[in-house]
């Protein structure tokens, strides 16, 4: 397919990879330049306007604002030349995504929500899971981009911001585990067990599992850098989760908790290390920090 | 071996029943009569001191008060015939593992403490993990009784107590990973997504381990009973986490609302489902309980 | 002094008593009409722009939309005539405030925050407790307008953002004192001791102060209609509150709890009850509500 | 009246001093030795038998463990002379209480709950408010008794352990009072204004009473030595709170807070600092302790 890319990150540039591989023709849009060096095969285009046209144009940013601020304020929707539908796969609000689904309905572009799950190099390996939500129509068209850069694409009914409601709640409990994990860690180092010989056990045993293992990894060796996730993004996303939890009315206490280490990590200078650092703040809460 | 084993509730017959498959010679008793039903080969003996002899003595009992009551109280260590190690497998207090060390070595019977992970019909299938710490030479002694009833044992070195804190700890995770479950079912809920259209992505992925497949099924289901693990169960050990956290200065917040969740299901009648019905308690708190 | 005042709610109309009564000139707006009825003495006036000039204006809308839609989005500071000074009343965020002391400061009007403790019937007798921030020379021509309405001014300085700090600090501590009460006197039920004997005692003794004794009678009387500060609204503080901690790396677990209540209190029907009923959340967790 | 007095910590012998002050005859028993002195008009006797008979015993010591030493332990009720009834004055648990109650009726020797609120100088002074609840015809007996230690009594009914119950419901709020203070402290700091300036506001007008007061005072100057009140204590009376609460199915989510904060506090060398000291762990995890 012809297909626009906007958002060079870590991310962007394994699922351009992913795309190219497949054989589809991408033109590449990043805010700053020079990301799209190394991408060979894909066309690098001088505006977001020009990658946000074709048979599909894609968006992986880093948040609310970037996304805003290229697709709103940039007043991509208002252009004579428009995709034939959006693939939104960056991480952002419930609010947000339900006002794109409204702006690109009025626009006549069908907007589809498409969060993953996967770090950078699972996006390279075209791995990822793919949470999407859209119109059906546009949906099956999106297909063959799905299938080139995901796994598996999981899906959850017409109504976009669905998508992104999923990946908030699995993000937060991504990182509900680190907690947990953390709190385990310090809870044995108080009774003489390292932590690394309780994630050894818990992650090949019960907690077998991705999430478990990658993290549990990290605390184990107490090593933070250089980030995969970066700890400010998780707090990012908890506060998302937790935004959006309100304005449906549900209570939800470990993100709470969540919340306040992560401003604790932060604080202490921890917010550009790896997600995992969360543990950190188990550790010194309980003098051994 | 020649063994004897105190406690038939369902893990304890699970044990024994793995026991005498690998051809071990099995005494065994329990409280209340006609437990032992149904274990061909195992002898039954009329009191604890018959079982507590022999090469190797096993207890699985509910508690701190079942086990302090048959092995302290009941004078078991005072009597002429002690068994040539003692392996306490029942999922009990740090405090009282300490307490039991002391005593035992004063008696000079060894003491093994060895908590397992696993449900009934792992132990039946003698495929539990076994946390194990106790004198070297003990535990050597033990190994065709840990080999007969787990898939693996996992060694925590010689200091008892540290396999009761490690089993305490992974069971904490395990309920946290129930609670996260329950609040990002809610959550989902609130923006239109069911539960089990979550889980199934999540538990399938990111976290595709034996805990949130097992737990996700019973929530996905909203099905509680019969109790593989009892609530009540879970609320204990936390009890018994959070003591044994403040005892060596470890905060722990998550198993703080662990404790408020549990108290609060408990307190809506409860107590006696599966442990995963803590997820009732999120769905309820945001008015669809 | 001849004066503005926008926001004619049960506060507003308590203040503008106050001022009336101490000889000053008001002129009054609100967005909805009919709110004037009774203030013998004001002007009404047709626009929030007639409102806002004069020796002062001075505005006390309920959140940061209504006073943003009205200043800002009204184009207020960009009109011919701008009054000496703006007292800026609200309980708004604080990083609004920030941007309106910006806006000002460019507009060359002078920007004062002073939000108030105290209700209604304590602004209409001219005793609140004013938190007062802005540049000192602006501040000292407020005096008399501030003398009017408040038994007290509290000065935090010249940067108008603190006292909106202030403001928030102060609510999250009443809301603190409330669910302190709510878990208290669920304990207390639990033992058989009625919450009204417990709060008896305490809000006379220990707790003798006007939010204990307040909010204390609305929780012992388990009677929270007619609301006299609406638990929505409470709700709103909080979130306030923990949005302005994140933004300079405060963590503040009470307030996480308190929103996490709030919301469950609202997600129950009550959000429009008096704060007090944030009581019922405790009460209803343990099975007595 | 004649009187025994068993436990001469700082708040006993204010207690006993107010007792000779108002005419009666106390022998007084402390552990160790010499905390008589100075209490001239005291008989000091050389067993704690020896003080637990008379009109009345009272008994005023560190915690559960204390009291059950010497009472139960001590075998006081087995003895020939016994009091007139018992007045239990220590805060201790409710458990503990309802123990206590039993085996003086089967003793029978009456036995009052009569905890209290104060610090040593209002001991001292006879100004205390004591919690009561006990046998309405003892209670009777008692009054001159407590006439003499308070400033007023507040019954409880013939229950004795809902004195207790109230009692640690008291401790709660005061705690609950002292972390609101320091988050609110933290809060304020993060946006410029110091501590001391939001607490002269806070504690002069909404929280004008004399928990608010007196521990505001020590948060505000950063003095938490000498202690009134150890944190160590606080810690034991949440801990205290928090059995109690399970014990009739009551969530706590702010004494888990508490919880959590007084762990980290004495995991950082502050167990023997005053309670107040609870505001540091706030500072500290804001990156400013």
């Amino acid at each position: 397919m012809d297909v626009g890319f906007i958002g060079l990150g870590r991310m962007g540039r394994g699922m351009v990879a992913s795309l190219l591989r497949d054989g589809h023709k991408v033109r590449v849009w990043n805010r700053s330049a020079g990301a799209a060096e190394g991408l060979d095969g894909a066309t690098v285009v001088e505006s977001a306007a020009e990658a946000f046209r074709g048979e599909a144009a894609i968006t992986m940013l880093a948040d609310d604002a970037a996304l805003r601020s290229v697709i709103v304020e940039g007043g991509l929707l208002d252009g004579a030349e428009r995709p034939g539908l959006h693939l939104s796969m960056s991480t952002i609000s419930v609010a947000l995504s339900r006002d794109l689904a409204a702006i690109h309905a009025r626009a006549g572009v069908p907007y589809i929500a498409a969060p993953v799950f996967g770090r950078p190099n699972v996006a390279e390996a075209g791995e990822l899971n793919i949470v999407c939500a859209g119109p059906d129509e546009a949906v099956a068209r999106a297909a063959p981009l799905l299938d080139a850069m995901g796994a598996k694409t999981w899906p959850f009914g017409p109504e976009a911001p669905r998508a992104n409601a999923v990946k908030l709640a699995g993000n937060f409990m991504l990182i509900s585990a680190i907690e947990a994990m953390g709190e385990a860690c310090a809870f044995a180092e108080g009774h003489g067990v390292p932590g690394a010989d309780l994630l050894d056990l818990l992650t090949n045993t019960l907690f077998a599992s991705p999430v478990y293992k990658g993290y549990g990894a990290s605390i184990a060796a107490n090593r933070y850098e250089p980030p995969g996730f970066n700890l400010k993004l998780g707090a990012k996303d908890v506060r998302l989760a937790l935004q959006a939890a309100e304005a449906v009315g549900v209570p939800m206490p470990f993100a709470s908790v969540l919340r306040d280490g992560l401003i604790e990590a932060m604080a202490h200078g921890d917010a550009d290390k790896d997600l995992a650092a969360l543990a950190k703040v188990s550790a010194r809460r309980s003098g051994r920090g």
